[in-house]
């Protein structure tokens, strides 16, 4: 992690195209074939230009890593094992995460067209990288989404020290005019790509995201590094959610659950789950249009506090990100983006 | 609020029978059917029971007072208003919230037995009680759950100094040997119901569950009662989760959101999603079994912080209340329980 940019690092700005282009060329030499190297390196630039660069070009090398160590098939094609009516198992064969959760995505679209709701469970699969493309992408074409994958233990239950759960994310979608409301969230407080990057910035987290060697609640980013203690959102509450997320996952899927996962050397096998609902066939575009409008308007008419100009809901900032660096490029730390030229 | 138990109340043992027959007989008393109040009176006992008094005996002379008021129809029936495949939209015609949701939950099992999964989308219902009532209920019969209720207005946004949001109750279960791992979890991160009895106890909460009115965070339950300032899980996560589920919940069903709701006198009118996924259609229950059990023996094994003996899996010490509370009889506080006698 000593490449993310620190306070007195080069930043620079990338254009979209020449980001993805990079990736591409990245991919291909490492033998995607043209067809999958185009889709995987528009979704890292994607959530690069949507400022999500920890799972867009600061995870990148890593994902060449795990390629070239034969942790992710390139050759792998997700294969349907089971459909039980509007629910579908399929198994990733270890092949590229954000090429199989794509594909499982689509179906699960297909199966809420034909059956109002589609639930595709995938097991053998590798990090999707952001859960938020999956659910983006339903969103704007008129879906309501629900995701989620476990990960390698990285959390410790509520009351535990040592780690037996996965940060598990979720992620919820719902069409918002051309644009979607997403949230993408982890069950720990903070993931450890942005302890880091606060640790490398000397700065403290807004708010408490673990424990420190003594078992006290800290803001300090390194003693939560250190301790390997982070905090479940919600405590008890975010530690549960984890739980039951990861034994949905598996048992739906016929998967690997975290504790197996975590016996790897590095995490791959994952399971994940990708719901979709067909909201066209339950009222009108604009009827729920309306709905969902009248929704927002409301929550941005919360009173906010001192200093604070608005609240934002899940994803506004997301749009504003992008469309701020679709016009001014993505900002990018220059070391990095040469250790993307050199690879 | 004021008849919640504090320190110098006098406890007495009821059994789950005795408190059964009484709430029967007070709604019968008025004006529900046998058949009606025989299947209320039992969730109501039930719920307390199971530790959950804030949704069972204390609940239940507001539940008497809105059923007086007018707010609960006593005598309607929920009707299916429209199928989309898996998907249904049920109308509550606002009567009684447990009965409308227990038939939702009946129909999304025989919608996952035929489709695989089953989405029921309930409006114009009123509180459910206890979320874990249905979850607990599909998960003893081989489904995993899903299920949520949106609220009134109680709960700031992230950012936020008045309410726009519910607390939104999200519920999962999974089938686990003969029992269930079922989490029941609002977005705040602690009841009002909670925080009333804390305050009655002199009691600090044991994490910050909201602010003062300088807008710190604080454990003091008076302060949080007054600010109205509860804090959402995860901060901005239960934030935005609370908004999502709102969304999909009054989307999904056709209903009203936290927002309409909320320009009501009292809560009625909710909005609420029931979603069953039948396991038996995705591998052999021994299989299924097996996995979560393996995967909750390595959540046991984790290892505890200091002066704890284990970790907790969500819905665990409900079984122990449970158990404990069958041998010995149910504690109420004897005040309550007269009022119960006085309806």
């Amino acid at each position: 992690m000593k490449k993310i940019p620190d306070a007195s690092a080069a930043i620079i700005r990338i254009t979209f195209s020449q980001m993805e282009q990079e990736f591409f060329r990245v991919l291909t030499q490492f033998g995607f074939t043209p067809e999958k190297a185009k889709i995987c390196a528009q979704i890292f630039a994607e959530n690069t230009l949507d400022g999500v660069a920890t799972h867009g070009i600061h995870r990148f090398p890593r994902f060449i890593k795990y390629v070239k160590d034969g942790h992710i098939n390139i050759q792998a094609e997700p294969t349907k094992q089971h459909r039980a009516g509007s629910v579908e198992q399929w198994d990733g064969q270890l092949g590229p995460g954000i090429l199989n959760a794509l594909v499982c995505t689509e179906r699960a679209m297909e199966l809420a067209q034909e059956c109002g709701i589609g639930c595709v469970a995938l097991r053998n699969t590798n990090h999707w990288m952001r859960g938020g493309t999956y659910a983006w992408k339903t969103a704007k074409a008129g879906f309501v989404f629900f995701g989620w994958t476990n990960t390698i233990a990285i959390m410790p239950a509520w009351g535990a020290v040592d780690c037996h759960l996965g940060n598990n994310p979720f992620v919820i979608g719902v069409p918002y005019n051309d644009e979607a409301i997403v949230l993408d969230m982890a069950m720990s407080q903070f993931s450890y790509g942005t302890m880091e990057a606060h640790k490398l910035r000397g700065a403290q987290l807004s708010v408490p995201g673990g424990y420190n060697a003594n078992g006290k609640l800290t803001t300090d980013p390194s003693a939560i590094l250190n301790s390997k203690r982070a905090l479940p959102i919600g405590y008890w509450k975010g530690s549960g959610l984890a739980l039951l997320l990861d034994i949905v996952a598996t048992v739906l899927s016929g998967g690997l659950p975290t504790a197996e996962i975590s016996k790897h050397e590095v995490e791959y096998a994952l399971s994940q789950v990708f719901i979709a609902i067909d909201i066209s066939k339950l009222g009108s575009n604009s009827a729920i249009a309306n709905t969902v409008n009248s929704i927002v308007r409301d929550y941005k008419n919360s009173k906010t506090e001192s200093g604070l100009q608005e609240v934002l809901y899940p994803g506004e900032r997301v749009v504003r990100v992008r469309t701020e660096n679709l016009k001014n490029g993505i900002p990018v730390d220059k070391i990095i983006w040469e250790g993307i030229q050199n690879l």
